[in-house]
């Protein structure tokens, strides 16, 4: 019989695995393990890695910016030189098709190559410089020069639904090399072995661009201690968190009750509420309910971006919409979790929400046709009843969503003033209609990172321009984006020199200006 | 007997002061505490004060730049109509000289016309627009555009240090108006009344300029239970505070624990460390001892930059220079605190720190000529000892500072590398000796906001290229500054509008650019 596949961890460019715990990935489809052991980080082994990230974090953050470009861009040629072995486990480990895997590889590679079009142009470092004024009355004023510069070491941790995009080599790891800030990944236990893939790949990409080893690092972990230890090291400056809002919290609570708090970017729970005017009904119901339903669907609501409450004003247009849009969710074939953890909790989840007395069903699909599937669900309240309580706002991780409908305008509005805060949100109506509501738009956008009109939520486009992340919970910071290119400034922070000689001012600062950066000057 | 004056709290516009609690100020000159009852706030009525705010938070947020900036100047004209009035209750109530409390007035009109311009500009927006791609394969791009919105009513926590620039209409409220989030402050007990005239004149600068009455509310209080209540009311969205280690780490605490976490903008310690080059004191050695024992007095060293710690390697030289600066010093006047509490806080940290064996004294005066004057102190310790002990780097608030003498500069770069956070670094060298010692400027750069060559860290430029902020404990938050105009980017948060209707877009993101403001395209 075959021996068990190991995999270790990734130390100081080395695989090391001294500990003596593991854990497997499991296939949601087949419905059984997969064949591997992955070893759990040991507390040594957690500090070892934290000792060579910050070891080699003055070496790493001097780098010319064309350097770490490199790097990046050598770690999108080893993941894709993965080929598909990288999509086969993949879509093994999580039971989503082979197309998603594709595409977000696609993104991933994409992000890489941002991030390495970033280090290269170094605009991040946003170079100010207030020249001197020696004959200054009452006092002169001296030349002083300000610039972005990285935190320091920064642990990322692997989301559940984005084994690629927002893991390992994802967005938050690629914006944080970018800047010169070593990253630790610790892995999400579903995904362990594209992850360990994945790393390999950047440990690869390290070492062929002569990069110094403490540069990266990839822990393994199924429990919560090595998150844990990571959170409190005192030689970790900064988390990278996308998952739920129980973990993105715990991590947060630590880090801020450590001596020295520290910032944590955690990207948690929304339910991206989404208003439809009825203007926008009566001309287009039928486009609505596909789109809609789709976009419930998509992933199998496993999208941090899933519409998860869609407001209305009741009335026969409304009711007819809530009826076919039920009607075509419970028409589609059920869909796989990415693990039977997923589906426990989503059946949970929903199964406590339907005790509610305050809601009915427009959809529930109870017979599936896979051992992890799930089965998507609608459901519909009042208005009066969602503004009294705040649990409808929970997030139920999965294909779900309720129908909130409202007797007028002033209950929807009042509603969306009840919301907590959310990654989206989406309004769905006519040029017109929008327009005769500007207080909606206003309490909407106070609750959210990202205001669309008539697209919707899910999908979220890398670009300068993409806010994703919102006020709490929908993240715990809400001034900082976890997508697109303003998310290296999670990392950064701004520095002064003041009277400094040209030769020892960061590159961005000098006057000469080698970098050809726009410099704010005075 | 005149029946001693009444000063409530500024809520909405009014007067109000329904509590039984009060208390008064002192002169510490005189040693007497000045006629006025202060009535603290009561629960209900910082509840009021949240809730102005909040009710008004839209329409304030919505005005025009070009209106918050006449709301801005109009405060500067009605702090500079109180004459000569605000300048002898500053000086009553603090003990600070006429020209400080001249030049810190100075400081904060010039702050507050600062905002009115970047209010005006609206640059602070930072407008970031991609341009739709519908025929991009495999999906279109959408139109997606990203702005700065504020956060929120903000709470302003008057600063004992700076009753002018960084307390009720210094900095932190400025700023906070200036991008349209609401201000409650709680004014600072010990000077309760130059804080009460400065929002007189703010509540009348409202009225004049037809802002909402909710704009601006005062609060009087003397225990924490008013700031508690502030740092976790659901209505208030941020807080900036300039104080201890220990008030602004509880504040911290508590914003951290809430429900809705928000950010703590806490400027609090630091001990702002020196290092003297040898080459240095060759040429100048006597004019080091002027400015820096002028720095340490300044203010009788209750300035954020008062430097605490001074670092330089052990010889004839540094010996000299250590016996000449604790010289200059025993020769200067002893001055008055601005407070009897921070007089004895300031004697007892002393006492406490010279039981200390590894601390010798070079300057040490006990004989004061006035009742809350102190005496300045000036210690010696070797490297080693700082070292090992991280309590000689806790602030002594007052002037008060350690020469740290290393054997050889490896253990002066440990020194360093063992600092916590601090507001500023200042290297004293030559030109050619600075450069020789790149891993120092590396090492202290890592643990300051602001980087200082040849000049002394106290007097903060207000200036676009200022940082004012440091790593922790020197604030909460090194990302962002307490002075300059980037102090305004505290109190905002990104927004992205996904294929918005180009009328209903905030004007900062509309195609027409109205504003004519810098927006970044693509």
């Amino acid at each position: 019989m075959k021996q068990e596949k190991i995999f270790g961890n990734w130390i100081n460019g080395q695989l090391v695995h001294s500990g003596s715990q593991h854990f497997s990935t499991f296939n949601p489809i087949l419905d059984q393990p997969i064949s591997g052991r992955f070893i759990e980080a040991t507390t040594e082994e957690v500090n070892y890695a934290a000792e060579s990230a910050s070891s080699v974090f003055f070496e790493f953050s001097k780098l010319s910016g064309d350097r770490r470009a490199e790097f990046l861009e050598r770690i999108a040629f080893e993941i894709e030189a993965l080929g598909d072995d990288l999509i086969q486990t993949y879509c093994n480990e999580t039971g989503l098709p082979e197309g998603r895997a594709r595409g977000e590889r696609g993104r991933t590679l994409g992000q890489l190559k941002i991030f390495a079009d970033e280090a290269r142009s170094g605009s991040w470092q946003k170079p100010s410089i207030d020249l001197p004024a020696p004959d200054r009355l009452p006092l002169p004023k001296a030349d002083i020069r300000k610039v972005m510069l990285p935190l320091g070491p920064v642990a990322v941790f692997g989301a559940s639904n984005f084994p690629l995009a927002y893991s390992t080599a994802g967005g938050d790891t690629a914006s944080a090399l970018a800047v010169g800030c070593p990253v630790i990944v610790k892995s999400h236990p579903m995904h362990a072995g594209t992850s360990f893939m994945v790393a390999s790949a950047i440990v690869k990409a390290a070492h062929c661009t002569n990069m110094p080893n403490g540069v990266f690092a990839h822990l393994n972990s199924m429990d919560h201690r090595v998150g844990q230890q990571l959170a409190k090291h005192p030689l970790i400056k900064a988390i990278g968190f996308t998952g739920s809002e129980k973990g993105g919290r715990a991590l947060f609570d630590l880090a801020s009750q450590r001596k020295e708090p520290i910032p944590v970017f955690a990207e948690m729970g929304s339910v991206n509420p989404v208003v439809v005017f009825p203007e926008k009904l009566e001309l287009q119901k039928d486009q609505l309910v596909q789109e809609l339903s789709d976009s419930i669907m998509l992933g199998t609501g496993q999208f941090c971006t899933s519409p998860g409450l869609i407001f209305g004003i009741d009335g026969v247009l409304w009711k007819s919409f809530c009826f076919h849009l039920g009607n075509s969710l419970a028409q589609r074939a059920t869909q796989s979790m990415i693990h039977p953890n997923l589906k426990q909790a989503y059946n949970h989840l929903k199964d406590e929400r339907m005790q509610y007395a305050e809601l009915t069903s427009l959809c529930s699909i109870s017979e599936v046709n896979g051992a992890n599937q799930v089965g998507q669900t609608l459901l519909q309240m009042n208005g009066e009843d969602f503004i009294n309580n705040p649990d409808f706002q929970q997030e139920v991780f999965g294909p779900f969503a309720i129908m909130v409908s409202c007797k007028d305008w002033e209950e929807l509005e009042r509603a969306i003033s009840c919301l907590k805060g959310n990654l989206t949100g989406t309004i769905m109506a006519t040029e017109e209609s929008i327009s005769s509501r500007p207080s909606l738009v206003e309490k909407l956008q106070n609750k959210v990172g990202r205001m669309i009109f008539n697209q919707v939520p899910t999908g979220v486009e890398v670009c300068a321009s993409m806010q994703h992340g919102g006020p709490y919970p929908a993240s715990t910071d809400s001034r900082f984006t976890a997508v697109g290119h303003d998310a290296l400034l999670r990392w950064v922070r701004p520095v002064s020199f003041q009277n400094f000689p040209e030769m020892m001012l960061p590159t961005a600062l000098q006057t000469k200006n080698s970098l050809c950066l726009d410099q704010r000057i005075n």
